[in-house]
């Protein structure tokens, strides 16, 4: 059996937002300052890119093999980085086949945005998704095409559900330090991050900020 | 060792050019016609519906087992559906790092728009790239990001290179049957043909014409 990563903070990245900086430069100090796991997301880029970046990503952490890396969507470009594993949302490649591609071994995320995708998720065979992203907790801008805020409620729900069926939940979509807690207390295994960490002057102190958040709310 | 198909009438798809026809519905009359190869080509789709439609091409063509389904860019994708081959650009995933996922038996495709791009090529371990796609002969509104025209000189020459260093060449863009015995004239082992088929009101007729002008220059 593949051990289970600490999904407590984890970092979703954003080429754009992290600019002027290396996503990689972002990412390690985030790393250092309590981010466990890291999601390498790049809808504009290249496939050609987006391995490349993978793999400054991976080489930035590489110090942290506890920390898990995993590619958005492009399955081919985690399968030639060796990366940890793959999220996938509802438009990309279907659970079951990434995971067949994929191994026994890698963490598999797959985004559901209902009810009725997490249900879906759930009927799957065991073993096909490790972990569901509740997505979007809130509306965010770094998300456009997510659809409107679960709330905390539905976060709630979705989590109970998720761990009911074998299931690990993260959340995503417009939380910060301010919001962190509150989500933490939906009995989620993690919180994802983009804005907060990618456009923070401290990467490392905002992913301390966060983290302490996470924690304080006890739901580990 | 593979066997070389015949890339003399290589149909690369174009789903808006093909509405309202399925593209499936297109690639099954030009395949009638003469088309001896098809690239699944959709720039927009996600790789949920790149992956439906490439399975859909490949059940329109299951009878002709000797005319192989490539599939443009996303190497996932032809790895789930396994397709016979993966056609890839400069800024796809690079060519050393497709062939070792997709193993020795696939047909594997470049483009190459320069002489400098098909030197990278053949400096590549043999058996890296089967064919290389000479990109393009002119100027055209389906591939807008291409360069300017190599011209029927450049595909001579390149072709040529090509050959001499033991890869097969393809030529595509803005090819049509007017054009198409100039092209095959270069000495190319085939021409790729978009609009000409996916547009037309009949594709078998429109593959028919294209694969007339082509044999009758006598570059097989």
């Amino acid at each position: 059996m593949r051990p289970a990563p600490d999904l407590s903070l984890y970092l979703v990245t954003d080429t754009a937002l992290s600019r002027p900086r290396p996503v990689a430069d972002v990412v390690r100090a985030a790393v250092a300052g309590g981010a466990t796991a890291v999601q390498v997301r790049d809808k504009d880029a290249s496939r050609r890119d987006l391995l490349a970046l993978t793999r400054a990503v991976q080489a930035a952490v590489a110090h942290r093999p506890d920390v898990p890396v995993v590619v958005n969507d492009a399955v081919d470009v985690a399968l030639i980085a060796g990366a940890d594993g793959v999220h996938v949302g509802q438009d990309d490649l279907p659970a079951a086949e990434v995971r067949r591609l994929l191994g026994a071994d890698a963490l598999l995320g797959l985004s559901v945005e209902s009810v009725e995708h997490l249900a879906a998720a759930l009927r799957l065979p065991a073993g096909t998704v490790d972990v569901v992203g509740l997505s979007p907790v809130w509306a965010t801008p770094t998300k456009p095409d997510a659809g409107p805020g679960l709330g905390l409620d539905g976060v709630r729900e979705l989590a109970a559900r998720a761990r009911a069926g074998g299931l690990r939940a993260v959340a995503i979509g417009g939380i910060d330090s301010g919001r962190a807690a509150a989500v933490a207390a939906t009995g989620v295994d993690g919180i994802c991050v983009v804005s907060e960490i990618c456009t923070a002057a401290d990467p490392e102190a905002a992913a301390r900020r966060l983290r302490a958040a996470f924690d304080r709310a006890g739901a580990r």
